[in-house]
């Protein structure tokens, strides 16, 4: 198994894993290729060479954008995940997965179900869990490994995420700022901001949510989210940013924090 | 539908709560009294004289503890939630669930299953959860009520236990400690103090997690996680509290936090 980059330290646990390393550029030409969870040829990256000098080419996915780049397309939009449309292939293909390749479908699913969480979760997808389980998998184990492990420097950042934080006009907007000490003295990755802004979005009684970021080059990277009726792709795209109606975002260059916090709050308050 | 106390706000979206209420001991007498998800019958509270005086009992739990009280039991222990069982009921019967009942059946199988997380999930669990998705309900939607709604209080609490947080012995004691005055200044009520812990207790390389916390009136109550072999239950045992392996808790009566701090940190050191 070719990838990109190095597997993510959570997911460390995956059995397996001694098959699968990052594509070094080996040149090879091999027989079949097979690309899996990706929408177009370009997500390949180094590795589209070596898929497009196979004899075979194989495209297996779940994205409703999929292009249909490969001789063979087994594309399924209807699934949650990419290891959903594998476990169907088992099945056509008479394999009975045992408890290592359950462990990796059920982390699979689980992970791009949010936990059997988000609106793509199917009753299809709840089948399929059935019968992993039944392969004797350690679903708490798992789930604490994906869900539950956060880094030191990720809870010292949520800290100071929290520390800024201001409920405003009646606490139906939701304001964290974080600036570039503050980013430095959690000692965090700049991964590990991902998902900080639901902090404030889970707030009981909040419609936008909003996370200022100071960058060390002096840029504010802002995320956006929303509960019910805000669109928060439209102030996103005011500042050339972009994304979707309950999640956006914007970077303004060489920005400045207080400015920025004004400005975005006006545009937030005006669509309350 | 006889509550002993309010439906959480939480819960509030349920369909069909305009017949659940907080009993107020009418002390009628009734055909049948059906005691849901309760162990024994001390948890009827001030509903039991109602229980005991109908004409027929019935008790269905799934709890291992439950003690039989009904002249009627139905108790399934390898169920995940009660839900399941009144589920099979439903099928026992010949009724098909319609949304609302789905909604509430869902809701009582991801809730005490932790989203399908906890060890008790079951390969039955998802084939309900499988049915009840087919009545159209909306997952995204129940999740995101039922796990990531928290209110402002909670927010800035966690925000407290963060900026208290110590790694210790190479990062494998995580411990909070919250005073009186940081419960005062976050707004949180006693029950937003439920799973905080899990922040210390889920940072990568910790083994074991304590979080100290000084009542109103002077106690320190204290709380108590594991990862894998730190046996918590042995420690707060010591000092007359109880629980389990990997969570326990105890408290010391007119205690002081630094001095509580110190000998609790010994006793997990000898731990590891």
């Amino acid at each position: 198994v070719l990838l990109e980059e190095q597997v993510p330290q959570i997911y460390g646990f995956l059995p397996g894993l001694e098959m699968a390393g990052v594509y070094g550029g080996d040149g090879g030409k091999y027989d079949i290729a097979v690309a899996l969870d990706c929408g177009d040829i370009e997500r390949l990256g180094s590795r589209k060479p070596v898929f497009e000098k196979a004899a075979v080419t194989v495209n297996i996915d779940h994205h409703t954008t999929n292009t249909g780049f490969a001789m063979l397309d087994y594309v399924d939009t209807g699934c949650a995940a990419a290891g959903e449309i594998i476990y169907r292939l088992f099945g056509l293909m008479g394999i009975d997965p045992g408890k290592d390749a359950a462990i990796c479908l059920y982390t699979a699913i689980t992970s791009d179900t949010g936990g059997f969480r988000y609106s793509n979760t199917t009753s299809a997808t709840h089948i399929i869990a059935s019968e992993l389980l039944k392969k004797g998998i350690d679903v708490a184990d798992i789930s604490r490994r994906i869900f539950d492990t956060v880094s030191p420097g990720k809870v010292r950042l949520m800290g100071e995420a929290v520390n800024s934080l201001e409920l405003l006009e009646n606490g139906r907007i939701a304001l964290m700022t974080v600036s570039c000490e503050a980013m430095r003295r959690s000692g965090a990755a700049d991964e590990d901001t991902d998902g900080i802004i639901n902090i404030a979005r889970n707030i009981s009684g909040v419609e936008a949510a909003a996370m200022l970021r100071e960058m060390e080059n002096g840029d504010i990277k802002v995320n956006l989210r929303s509960n019910s009726y805000v669109d928060v792709s439209a102030v996103a795209s005011k500042y050339s940013g972009g994304g979707h109606i309950k999640a956006a975002g914007f970077t303004v260059r060489g920005g400045d924090l207080g400015k920025v916090r004004e400005m975005l709050l006006e545009d937030l308050r005006g669509m309350l």
